[in-house]
Formats: C-alpha cells, sequence, structure tokens
C-alpha cells in the first residue's frame, strides 16, 4: 500500500466513514407545496444525509445548505468511492462540525438533479420530465422545502444554519423567515441580494446553455445532451470562482500543449483547465437544473427593495458573516452590508474577513481558520442553547 | 430641426466633417509578408483613415490603434452616417489630437474583418475565405503591417503613438519594436502580457463560438453564420468592460419585462443590454476575426519571459501610462508593471490612474481628463519634436 492509499484510509477512518444519502417526500396529492409565486408543485423529494446523532431533546442539530451546484452528499464515504463528501474536511468527529456533539444535516436543494425534484424530475400530469414546465423557484422555495425537512426529522428549532455562496444565501433566508427557529447563522461569502454584474454572468451561462441547439427548448431528456453549451456556462461559472492570484498561481501563462496545425485547442494550461471542468460538469448535473437555480439566484433580494435592517429587527439569532478577502464574485463589501444591517437592527453579528488568494473557492479550500471560527462560534450557541 | 439634430450638425461642423476609409496593400506575389511564426501572408491589404495634413517634414504624425473590435473609422462621418467614428470626440480640430496642428491614422489590424485582410478574406490559393487557413497572428505582426503602411504614407519617424486595451499593447509593441521610430507613447488601460483570467475570459469566448454548430470549424462564409456562439462570446465581453458600479449605476435590478409563462427570456434590463449587444455583434463582425484577434491578444507577452525593462533599456520614447480606478479587466496594477520597468530601464514614463466608475470602457467615455492630459503630453512632444 503506497502513502497515499494510506493516508486515504486513515482520513476515511478517522472521518464519519460510510453515509448513505435518504430522500423525504412531501406535498402529495391532494396537498402540493405552495411556492412563493402562488404555483404549487407536488410531490416534492428532497435528498438529504444527516451525520452525527439527534439529542434527545433535539436541540444540537445544523443545517448546511450547498452551493449552486452541490449535493446533500456533504461528508464522508458513499459505498466504494474513494472522494468524500464537499464539505468533509469541516464535517466529522473532531472537525468544525463536530459530529461527536452536533447532528448535522445537509439537504440538496428543491429545483436540483441530486435525488431532488427538479426540472429532470417526472411531472406526474404528463409522466415525463417536466423540461420548462417546472415551475420557477426561489431562495425561498429552497427554505420552505428544507423547513419540512426539519419538522419530518422532528426538529422545531436549530442550532445553527450555515452556508457558503448560494448556501449562504438560504441560511440569511433562513435567519429573516424563521428567526424564531435558528439559534444562529455563519453566513460566507454571500450576498443579500444579486447585484448586476451576478445576474450578468448567470445570464450569459443561461444563453450559453439555451444556444445549444440540443437543448431545444429544455426537452432533450432522452436525446442528445447541451454537453457543449453546459459546458461554456460552466466555464464562465469556474472564472468567477477563482482569482487573478489563484489563477497566476496555479497556471501563470503556461502552455500546455501546442498542437500544429493550431485549430484553437486549448494551449494554455488555464484553458486545458476550463476544459476539464466544463466537459466533466455534464456528466453530473442537468441543464435546466442549471438555468433554474442561476435564476433562483438571481432573484434573490432578501429584503426585496425595503432596507434590510427593518427585516431584522427583533430577531434573536446570532450571526457570524465570513468574507474572503480575494472573492470577487461575492466581495466583502456585499457581507459588509449584511453585518451593517445586523448593527443597525440591533441583532448580534460578528464579522471577519479572511485573507486568501483562492477567491470565491476559499470556502472550500481554507479549512484551518474557518474551522477555528466556526467551532468556538458553534460551541458558544450549544453551551448557551437552552437558555435562549 | 429639433435640439438633437441641431447639435449633431453643430457637432458635424465642429468636427472632421466626412471623411473616408482607404486601403493599402502590399506582400504582392511573389513577397508576401512574412509573420513572426515564420508563415507567409500574401497580399495584405489594410483599411486605414487620416485626419489633418502631414507636415512637410513629416514629424507630426500620430497613429491611432484600436482595441479588439474596433476599425480605422476613429474620427469624422461616414458619407451618410449619423454616428461618428469610435473616438471622435478625441479627434478633430481643437480636440486632444488637434488635427489643425497632427496629422492623425488610424489602422485597421491585420486580421480584423473592417476592411482589412483577415479570415473572412479571400485566400488567393482556394479563391475562398481563409477561415482557419488564415495563419495564426500577433501583436507584433499587426504592428509589422502597420510599420509597412507608414512606410507607404513617407513617415519615418511617428509623433506618438497610442492606443487603449489592445491598442495599448500594440503601442507598447511599437515602443519595444520600433523605440527609434517612436518619440511618445500614449498607453491606456492596457498590459504588457495577458494573464491566465484574462486568457480564461477570451477563451470561454471562443468556445462560445466554436460550440456553435453553425461555426463549422470556421467553414461558414454564405451559409448560417454562428450568431448564438458570436453573441454569448460578446456578452462576456461586454461584462468585463463595465464595472460592478457602473451596472450598478446604470440598471440595478430593475426588471425590464417579466414575460408569462416565464421561459428565461430577459427579465432584467441587464439582461436585456448583454443580449442587445450580444445580437448585434453579428451584423458587424466576423466571428473567426474573434477568435484570431482573442488568440494574438492572449500570446500577448511583450517581454515574452524577459524582464520587462531589459527591453526598455536605451528607449528614448517618452510614454505616458493611463489606467483607470474601477478597470477589473486591464486593473491598474498591470499599468504600473510597465511604469515600473520604464522606470528601472531610466525611460522617461509619467503614470496617471484616473478615478472612474466605467470599468474598461472608461477610455471610451471620459474624455475631459484624457483631453487634458493627452494635450498637454503631445504639445511637449510637439515642440521638441526637431531637438530629438
Amino acid at each position: 500500500m503506497n502513502l497515499g492509499a494510506q493516508k486515504d484510509e486513515a482520513r476515511q477512518s478517522e472521518g464519519i466513514g460510510t453515509v448513505r444519502t435518504q430522500a423525504f417526500t412531501f406535498g402529495n396529492h391532494p396537498v402540493p407545496f405552495v411556492l412563493e409565486s402562488g404555483e404549487s408543485i407536488g410531490p416534492v423529494t428532497l435528498a438529504y444525509e444527516t451525520y452525527g446523532r439527534l439529542d434527545a431533546d433535539a436541540s444540537n442539530a445544523i443545517l448546511i445548505l450547498h452551493a449552486l451546484t452541490g449535493d446533500a452528499h456533504a461528508a464522508g464515504f458513499h459505498e466504494g468511492d474513494t472522494n468524500p463528501g464537499w464539505w468533509d474536511d469541516m464535517i466529522g468527529p473532531g472537525r468544525a462540525f463536530d459530529t461527536d456533539r452536533y447532528f448535522v444535516i445537509c439537504s440538496n436543494i428543491l429545483g436540483g438533479c441530486k435525488g431532488s425534484t427538479g426540472p429532470s424530475s417526472e411531472n406526474p400530469l404528463t409522466k415525463r420530465p417536466y423540461g420548462l414546465e417546472f415551475p420557477v423557484i426561489t431562495i425561498g422555495d429552497m427554505v420552505n422545502a428544507q423547513k419540512r425537512l426539519l419538522d419530518h426529522l422532528g426538529i422545531d428549532r436549530l442550532l445553527a444554519v450555515v452556508g457558503g455562496s448560494m448556501g449562504g444565501m438560504q441560511a440569511l433566508q433562513w435567519v429573516v423567515s424563521y428567526p424564531e427557529k435558528v439559534t444562529s447563522a455563519i453566513l460566507i461569502a454571500t450576498t443579500a441580494e444579486h447585484t448586476p454584474q451576478q445576474i450578468a454572468f448567470n445570464e450569459v451561462a443561461r444563453q450559453a446553455i439555451m444556444a445549444d441547439p440540443n437543448w431545444n427548448n429544455g426537452d432533450y431528456y432522452g436525446l442528445d445532451l447541451p454537453d457543449k453549451g453546459l459546458s461554456v456556462a460552466r466555464m464562465i461559472g469556474h472564472i468567477t470562482y477563482m482569482s487573478d492570484d489563484s489563477m497566476n498561481e496555479k497556471f501563470g501563462r503556461r502552455v500546455k500543449d501546442k498542437k500544429q496545425p493550431f485549430k484553437f485547442s486549448p494551449e494554455f494550461e488555464v484553458e486545458g483547465y476550463l476544459h476539464y471542468r466544463g466537459y466533466n460538469f455534464i456528466n453530473r448535473f442537468d441543464p435546466n437544473s442549471y438555468l433554474y437555480i442561476t435564476k433562483a439566484v438571481d432573484s434573490f433580494t432578501v429584503a426585496n427593495g425595503k432596507p434590510l435592517y427593518k427585516l431584522l429587527e427583533g430577531v434573536r439569532t446570532r450571526v457570524l458573516i465570513i468574507a474572503f478577502s480575494s472573492d470577487w464574485l461575492y466581495p466583502p463589501n456585499q457581507s459588509q452590508q449584511i453585518v451593517k444591517a445586523c448593527k443597525v437592527a440591533g441583532a448580534d453579528a460578528t464579522y471577519c474577513e479572511l485573507k486568501s488568494s483562492y477567491g470565491h473557492d476559499a470556502f472550500l479550500v481554507e479549512f484551518d481558520e474557518q474551522t477555528y471560527l466556526y467551532s468556538h462560534f458553534l460551541k458558544k450557541a450549544y453551551d448557551g442553547r437552552r437558555a435562549s
């Protein structure tokens, strides 16, 4: 056994081991799930995973909310897999989200394609995939669906909601929609509303998908997939997740491969990386889900024109807000606006800007400082949980 | 006549009036134009315009170099047009590039599609458009072609070379390749080499074009154009030309049009703007030219791995370097690197960072400060031109 394999095994045995994704279905006929738009959908399934054990009084639950293309598999290993969940470094015995102490839940979002109901799911009316018949969804709808899951799990109040990027939007929506159900919240690299620049990047990604003739107005299931369009969309995303500095460190101007005759195949390493990321994505993500979820994010404006502090008045949730210095997709000033609103409202908010060159991706990479901050913050919420 | 029309007429009569694009052809058989790659191409035509009159001793010539999708029509009006050239505010009697004093030349680039030889031109070997048979070109090739044009015009030495963005790369290349032919240079919102992030944006744009089935490996002339792909490419560009702030000022989160049922048509104003920019582009730009020119820009590294100051040692060209505070495509630190190299080399360099919220587009919008800076800088070069 080589050193890498030994390390992998050690890592597996130290972590939470093998896990399984579960499913919860609600909104069955004749009582569908009602969306913020007024439309209804049902049945709705949410895929989720849990790690650790729920206390007898259900007071140790932490809900982890994933980013745009994430899933319920946040930690541990699926049977036979060699790669753990997307935030395994943060979740497990002795880790930031310490499964010896906390009951950690991660739920895939409504509209997704990782076991939850989304545009690739069967429309009960037609017995065919929804495609564009799927209703428009919002971050609020995602949160309301999660609320149903927590009711099902017997959790009346969360010790914490935690999320980065789009997960942070959901966490903020939780604080605003269900303040009495959330003892504390960790909002990471996120915003209270999407700006025109953020909308613009997503719109170009959507246009790239819809420009692909295989997209076929969203009706491509069982046919050729709009793989080229989705790949371009994903490449745009990856540029915004990194920073100029992290790209410089990782690729510089190094040339990967110079084919002759040159026909615009990838030449620089950075091009090869983007292609790899783009073309792998089609194997794991539904293009229509990408449309619906980016649209939910673009529509996100938690205060909807009102001053945000107005919505936070009287809120007793303790909030930790984290931004990363080189994140230009959700730059620190957007986090600071949330902090300011909390302060004006008299809510308990702590802000920390972490120095990192990794750009927006930092929350998936910078574990040491996050672990230090989150474990102390959660410990305090945990120790005081029965007092509040 | 309404006020707008009166203003237009006043503007026309104040400016340089009606102009015509001219053409210069060289590299005819059997002596083609040799590229930096070692390949040859011929004949080569450059479209160009001139404004003002050349002095008897040809000492008052200024070469204006355009950006990625620009053309030779920098100032004045084409017969029957109501819109002037792209930098008309800067060029004309009494303007920054004062045509009462200077002879101003603007040349379309090699590889372009605005009257100069590029991939949409006829390949003399096949009598069909080059398409991908067109050779790879560099910023250096563009500059060497411009040198041929100046020889033809009888200009041995330029009073100034001036360019923004890709035009600035050409201007810097002029200083490095032909220092003794350039009295002064104005480099605006530019860089000495493309970084991986800049390459990445262009590569995604190229992928968007090439993902369009109509692109057909570059062989689409006379057939359906890859309009959707080019449109997505152009949208990506426009995001990088603006700033977060200028987008906020211009669009905010205002909703343009909410069609029911919603099928992912543009909804926010910013989306409508990008669509407008994207879909108009196909009427004025050749998709293959976009591939070749972005590739030339990505390959640009004027010092090619050497320290830039080494190439600037002994250079007597006076250099003015301008950056804009909110330009995140070619951020001020890239201009500062050129300044630093000039200083280390002992070259005469002046740097100015202009405050603007317009992002990279600022050089096409912020005229007052640019006029003030450039007219004084050029006057000094003009007054001392026979001493050097």
